[in-house]
């Protein structure tokens, strides 16, 4: 036994996974079922699935349509940030509203996103790990991958768009800035907002913060030359057009008061319509850099802005909820609120990450585990908490089982969501879901299985490490590392070769059947750069 | 300017802190009022007095007597423990019944204890900060100080005793083993429970977590002669009873079930005597070591010991709770829910100090800043959730105003307590206290004012530095160290000479302030051993 883990460790560095560990080992927990080949096995919930699938006829029968899908997606919102999941007025800046969505409806805690932005938002859209999509890492500024990753992939709005609901993306893209590659060629019928991120506007135009990037006129031309300050729009076969300009910061600080504009007007017209909307609510903020809008400078108890972005941005979901309330939509919309990655550690001193370890761009809990609340009134049971596991790839497959038509996923390609409707619907559902698999760009760094994080590669982070030696950051014991988030949610102290000998076996299984899904269903390279190439 | 933190930094070596601050400081900030000179000032809030004062007089008028108090004191929780401060479901032990205290009354996140046990029940019971009683840390196995510190100190439960109330203390005391000390000496009408610590019946028990002691009957012999495992009693005037012998861990086991059965019997008695009783119910739990109750092993969806204690602790709030409502005594009972420090970082891996810096014993946030729920209904309006200064100090004197009798109070002695009762009850009260000075035995280590925490010495924690080097541990920046805890929580980047020289002036004055009264008021030395004497 004393050699296993080792010997477990070296196969992982080559990162040669196979079903070697599934035939050693005797099988002793609930285990997912093979659907479809195309398909992340999910456990069997037959109860609930009844549950489930009655509210939703009975609310169809109800409203007479089906019902609308709203998922309200904050940039690098990290655990620590909302006041429900610990944060709020602990950090002077307080979420009301935001509460009021977790004590009225499922606060999910183990939600987990990718460690970056393209890949989770690719992963949320198409239900697929980004190694498969080739959205690996977040484009850079103007940057256009060799090959275009939209030319074959297949968003959930698509298939909606396909059957009979309006879909809108709303604010922040950041998943193409070519041709072929915008919100309304992939599957939104109408898209406002910005094509990439906050900060490539605000290093255009803040000389405060980027004096030796703004004060040197060659080295700002070659950045407009990249990528245009624009607030951008457009339609379902029409084309890119530039709504507005972004000329000034006071410009950037009102964006996301002009998303909640479009949205709150999409969801006014649909409802006209009568038509179901599946709608991407993207904020521009918590990113840095932070401007506030009108009205919110200083107006968290905090002052900085930083924190008046979190009180407005707590302002603008309780303008979202509002706007389906006055349309009579509220008890007929799925509301997902998430965040696309963890807090940035490069944000010092902030406190988005705790109480994690580590943030944005690892695979430590504090890069990857999100704030996730699922609420819909009538229909999701207010005060729930549970802790099942849930990937954001599974908001690709829930919104189409919602809608009806998991018929419509694709089978040529796999899948890696899982249908969640019943764990969110059934009073006391639980999720489906066996593991999640955790990436670095095309690396497997880490799973959790239950309450255990197998880690394979870890991240030096920052902010617990921040000046210190490499000797010191290099101490981390024997790979692979294990952690019991129960106990260590921090993941400070590894047991992977003192307790934790028995589920070792049983991680790595989970790990080897997704392994092997590669073998049938190749990954795609779309020639993003790496460093060096 | 930029010189002098540096000077403020000398004078702080020598702890010679003086008026001279505030002869050089204009004063820009709502100030406390020095009331008399043997109290601390407070800050003026006249119209919430007044709604407080309504409020109970309206109360007394229904019930015809005056209000109860019941104190509910943890050992060792910390922020990261309870659901409704970020732990529960997250660390694998929901606690349902103290989230329900959250959300049906006033949640405080600025609450602070001493960073040790016996400081921190010393300050809770006299007012007064421990460097005045002497009580300046945890006594150890069966040690008596050279001078019985309750020859004059004063508790609350005294005051109360005098004045119609039945006052007792239900579980933990820890602040005296000798004759003189003991709780119903002290002012307790009643007293049930335990003279020290969990870990001190452990240790002469439980052979595979202690087999170097308990396996050598000379050692265990040693132990067993200062320190006896048991259960004792008494009553005012009477002596010091075994009321039963520890023999086992599975005695020790059902301690805090014992201490509640007495809580439940004292909250009866009293009320079919009709007199308003002050109750500290001090849990055994969390302390280490942990044994779980009947029915409680493995009841926590963690499974260890620690967190079925954290489930049980929970189901115990209830029983309280239950036994307020079921005597109908539940509006006419302010309950004050906290702990006596942050979490213990010896107990790797855990989580009851996240998500700050450090842990019990240091000044660090972690140690220092403890869940707090203030719950009365009826009296304090559900849901409120605020951040203003409360030293656990301010439960000797707000339980004295709410009882009518701040004019018990002795005269001759600082007291470092504020009465509270009008930011409890009235429905936008704010704190009336001004800064909380932070000690380790008879040093000052820190002082918070407004979000920020100036550190004059500070601790080496352990969690974020295990097994790091000592060039590693010193790599803080310059002293003093100032921590805005709005925007930097866990103390990571200090602005003491950046961002806060407009804050050092001001910081300074308060503790000047805080050094001036022991110029009148001298310390008092108990004799307690020191190292090396």
């Amino acid at each position: 036994m004393k050699t296993k883990p080792l010997a477990i460790c070296a196969i992982l560095g080559g990162l040669a996974l196979s079903a070697t560990a599934q035939e050693q080992t005797k099988n002793a927990f609930a285990q997912p079922v093979p659907s479809k080949p195309y398909l992340e096995p999910s456990i069997a919930r037959p109860e609930q699935e009844k549950v489930a699938a009655g509210k939703l006829a009975a609310l169809e029968k109800r409203f007479g349509r089906k019902p609308n899908i709203l998922i309200v997606l904050v940039d690098d919102m990290g655990w620590g940030d909302p006041g429900c999941f610990g944060g709020g007025l602990l950090i002077g800046a307080p979420t009301p509203n935001i509460d009021k969505l977790a004590t009225g409806g499922l606060k999910l805690l183990s939600v987990y996103s990718q460690p970056t932005c393209t890949p989770s938002r690719a992963a949320l859209m198409t239900g697929r790990i980004p190694t498969r999509s080739g959205l690996t890492r977040p484009t850079l500024s103007g940057e256009v991958p060799k090959v275009n990753p939209w030319a074959d992939e297949v968003t959930a709005a698509k298939l909606l768009s396909g059957s009979g609901y309006r879909t809108a993306l709303s604010g922040k893209w950041h998943l193409g800035e070519g041709e072929g590659s915008y919100p309304h060629q992939c599957g939104y019928d109408e898209y406002y907002g910005i094509l990439s991120v906050m900060s490539d506007f605000s290093q255009q135009l803040d000389k405060r913060l980027y004096p030796d990037l703004i004060l040197r006129p060659d080295r700002l031309a070659a950045l407009q030359k990249l990528s245009e300050a624009a607030i951008t729009k457009g339609s379902k076969g029409g084309p890119l057009e530039v709504s507005e300009e972004i000329k000034s910061t006071e410009d950037l600080a009102q964006i996301d008061q002009k998303f909640a504009d479009f949205s709150e007007d999409f969801i006014r017209r649909t409802t006209k319509e009568n038509k179901p909307f599946y709608l991407c609510h993207s904020f521009g903020r918590l990113h840095n850099d932070s401007y506030p809008a009108k009205g919110y400078e200083g107006k968290s108890p905090a002052g900085f802005p930083q924190r008046d972005a979190l009180v407005e941005t707590d302002d603008i979901v309780a303008r979202l909820i509002n706007v389906l309330k006055e349309t009579g939509q509220l008890e007929n919309t799925l509301v997902f609120f998430t965040s696309d990655n963890g807090g940035n550690e490069d944000l010092m001193p902030d406190s988005s990450y705790q109480p994690f370890r580590g943030g944005k761009g690892t695979t430590w809990e504090g890069g990857v585990r999100v704030p996730g609340i699922a609420y819909w009134p009538g229909m999701i049971a207010p005060g729930r908490v549970d802790d099942g596991l849930f990937d954001l790839c599974d908001l690709f497959n829930t919104p189409l089982a919602i809608a009806g038509i998991t018929d419509k996923i694709p089978s040529e390609r796999f899948i890696d969501g899982i249908d969640q409707t019943s764990y969110l619907l059934a009073d006391d559902g639980k999720s489906k879901r066996d593991a999640v698999f955790m990436y670095a760009e095309n690396t497997l760094t880490a799973v959790r299985w239950l309450e255990y994080k197998v880690h394979f590669k870890v991240f030096l982070n920052q902010s617990a490490h921040r000046n210190l030696d490499e000797s010191t950051l290099n101490n981390l014991g024997m790979a692979p590392w294990v952690y019991n988030l129960y106990m260590d949610p921090k993941e400070q102290s590894s047991q992977g070769h003192s307790r934790f000998e028995w589920g070792l076996p049983q991680a790595m299984m989970r790990a080897g059947r997704h392994g092997a899904t590669f073998e049938k269903y190749p990954r795609k390279d779309i020639g993003l750069r790496k460093p060096g190439e």
